[in-house]
């Protein structure tokens, strides 16, 4: 174990502020201090990386917001063709740099690299899937980042303690194929590869996900597994996604983890009715009950420290005077605590079923039905500190902040399988999943930075 | 003027306290008492009532909800196949009686039985279309007891004064051409009529309301107005779609009009942003807002002895984890009187644009769009004493009540260029637009025959 140096400060809710030592049987391995990397003793070309980053998004660029040539958001969603451009652009490139390709049944690629001795490699990844209406910054900049951390040490002749490994995930996202972190989730075990292979495109559900890994070649033959297909770490730089650094003005995330969260479909069945002819104290109007679920389970998420948002929601039959006699909607309630979680769920689904079923009015019925649940992730010890000793060496400790994710990533899908950890960037505004998605060159540039150098120096610590 | 036996009572917000004389100018005619018919001195046959409806609902016939035969609800679309059989079979029956049918250029229909003078008709009238989940007495129950009517005073050799019209309005619903009250509406010269020849099928854009008249035959040549093809008086039969009569254990709604309505677009511009990494204070959360808007104009609405509903709601872009950028949806908002109409909207709009520009998150813009006023609608006192003397020789006065309908009518298109009333009875549970609609034969029979003496009484009172 390395010495962690905590420089905690507290920002947000999602901001941790101690990291919980890991028990035994969590795969770590323990990292010697005998080995001579020195992080900072590597620049990235941060030029390099965007121009190859830029260049590169003309494979699914769209919506643009500016006239400027990287003024455009992305559409590039998971085994389109332009994916399959990217994808085939990336191995070629590694492979420039003496890195021998894998592709696993999920599509994922493992670019690797060898190292003085053999071993499991130590991976940075992320993804080049967006959303339909994304950015160019999310998952793109992780493997971005990534490459030139290996195009950085190829030319610099460095050879790494044990194998280096550049993964391209596939199907991050969720959005062509709707079930987020697809192809880590399979190869973690988590989900079954014939599932992950039946999902079918949102928008032509003759089309499967292995229809699509065919067509454009990438149904490898290697087991989508960590067993067949260890990694000894993995680490991943990100945009933020969110306000923090850009609200504290710190420039790096050091992630502990990511939060809990779980996921509910709420089904709200009231009576449809004349908007004109039903006086308010006969009604059992869905979409009024639903408002006040809404409202309410904001009001509580706030109290307890956690969140709660509402993003689909239907109403039937959808006419301007017919109160509504059915409405569906999600909820996505999040808190870093798994057990503040559950506290905060039940809560919120508590309230929701005194507001449908009493009041003025007289009452809905509620189905409340827990799609998913992710319990809290906490990342590695021996990552968190490659990532800090990283930030520390090139830009000194207070440009660091310990943050906690609040959205999901294939890290926290790696970290069930293997010690990991992340990178976050600034994000402008916060803002993610649309267009305008940015983070600046500069800040660009520091996250790969200390990738290169987290995983360089997590390379040099490892004794097996 | 016939003297006024007023016997208020006040159930619910809806039921106006006073009948407001009206001004000259309205078209009202003088009511002499020199003539004799007598209300109740003909009676109609339920059975033969009952027996036609649901004979004729077979065209149309949908959603059945037990097994019975006429245990279904309905879905005949405006001038589809369906309605093109039971127009047909409406005008054969009427012709039978003696009528001579004209059809305009909406396709109105209008079938004349002639009388002891020359003169415009009394008209009785209602609609044959339903909605895609209608029932069997919205608008068809008032069609039904306008040609009972028409049977009862033809078996009877009855010699009116003036000529009678049955009329059956087209597009009363507005549900597969996306306009309701279309046909009354030309009529009375509100809506022009390339304007409503152009309104497009809502499920085909290809199309239009005039392909189809053409289609069916009902592309009549007489003038869709008023002026053209005037008639003296408009007397409605409907079901009350509301809980006003059931609520109250009264048999017959004496309506005095309309309340006054607004149909409001609102949209809110927020930001999307992710569930997870996105802290509440700097979120621009639409979903979040309009559900807070839904709720204050519920509670402001109530203050103000009004009603407001949210009947349609549209998100976007509709992702369980991001927050909705945009969130779209209808207000309706309504009040019997129109000025206090229009301080329950300002009052509505002020408090949402507060909602959407304040709080504890970073708010979100707000377009807010009046699409559609209807003032409050007040019947003519002689339509409306013409109703009461009919229910009070049939049933005693204190079978029946005062209301305002909550609902839009032909008869409140009519009103507005010819002394107009309706009457109402229960319907179950106040249920509408509902496959589950439902009005008791009995009930069903009382306003029949309350149609009828309403329209002969006028009939008989009038001097021109």
């Amino acid at each position: 174990m390395l010495a962690l140096s905590h420089s905690q400060s507290r920002a947000s809710l999602l901001i941790k502020t101690l990291v919980q030592p890991r028990g035994p049987g969590h795969g770590a391995r323990a990292l010697g201090s005998t080995r001579s990397y020195t992080a900072g003793s590597l620049k990235i070309n941060a030029a390099r990386m965007m121009d190859s980053l830029h260049e590169t998004c003309k494979w699914g660029a769209a919506h643009p917001y500016g006239s400027g040539p990287t003024e455009t958001g992305m559409s590039r969603l998971t085994l389109d063709d332009n994916d399959f451009k990217a994808r085939r652009w990336l191995a070629k490139e590694a492979e420039s740099l003496g890195c021998t390709t894998k592709v696993d049944k999920m599509g994922n690629m493992f670019m690797f690299r060898p190292g003085k001795h053999q071993g499991h490699a130590t991976a940075v990844g992320s993804h080049l899937d967006t959303q339909p209406t994304g950015g160019r910054y999310d998952g793109i900049l992780g493997i971005h980042a990534a490459l030139e951390a290996f195009r950085t040490i190829h030319e610099n002749k460095l050879q790494t303690e044990y194998p280096l490994c550049l993964v391209n995930w596939t199907n991050e996202e969720g959005a062509r194929f709707p079930k987020s972190i697809t192809g880590s989730s399979v190869w973690n075990g988590d989900l079954a590869l014939d599932k992950a292979w039946a999902l079918q495109d949102v928008k032509d559900a003759s089309i499967t996900m292995r229809d699509e890994l065919e067509r454009g070649g990438f149904l490898g033959d290697v087991e989508a597994s960590y067993e067949s297909n260890p990694l000894a770490a993995h680490f991943e730089l990100h945009i933020e996604q969110g306000p923090i650094l850009e609200s504290t003005g710190k420039k790096v995330g050091i992630v502990q983890g990511g939060q809990a969260y779980r996921w509910i479909d709420v089904n709200v069945h009231g009576r449809d009715c004349h908007t004109g002819s039903t006086p308010f104290e006969t009604r059992s109007d869905a979409m009024l009950c639903a408002s006040r679920i809404i409202v309410e389970s904001n009001r509580i998420a706030k109290e307890h420290g956690g969140l709660a948002s509402t993003g689909i929601l239907r109403l039937s039959p959808g006419s301007v005077n017919t109160c509504p006699g059915h409405v569906f909607f999600t909820l996505d309630i999040r808190h870093p605590s798994t057990e503040r979680l559950a506290a905060l769920t039940s809560a919120i689904e508590a309230r929701s079923r005194a507001v449908a079923g009493t009041g003025s009015e007289r009452g809905c019925r509620l189905e409340w039905l827990e799609t998913f649940h992710s319990p809290a992730v906490e990342f590695h010890p021996d990552c968190i500190s490659s990532v800090r000793e990283a930030v520390e060496a090139n830009y000194g400790a207070e440009s660091g902040i310990d943050v906690f994710s609040g959205a999901g990533h294939d890290t926290c899908a790696t970290s069930k399988r293997c010690p990991s950890s992340m990178v976050f960037i600034t994000s402008r505004d916060g803002v993610s999943h649309n267009p305008l998605e940015y983070s600046s060159p500069e800040d660009c540039a520091i996250g790969a930075q200390v990738l290169m150098d987290a995983a360089l120096v997590y390379d040099a610590r490892r004794t097996a």
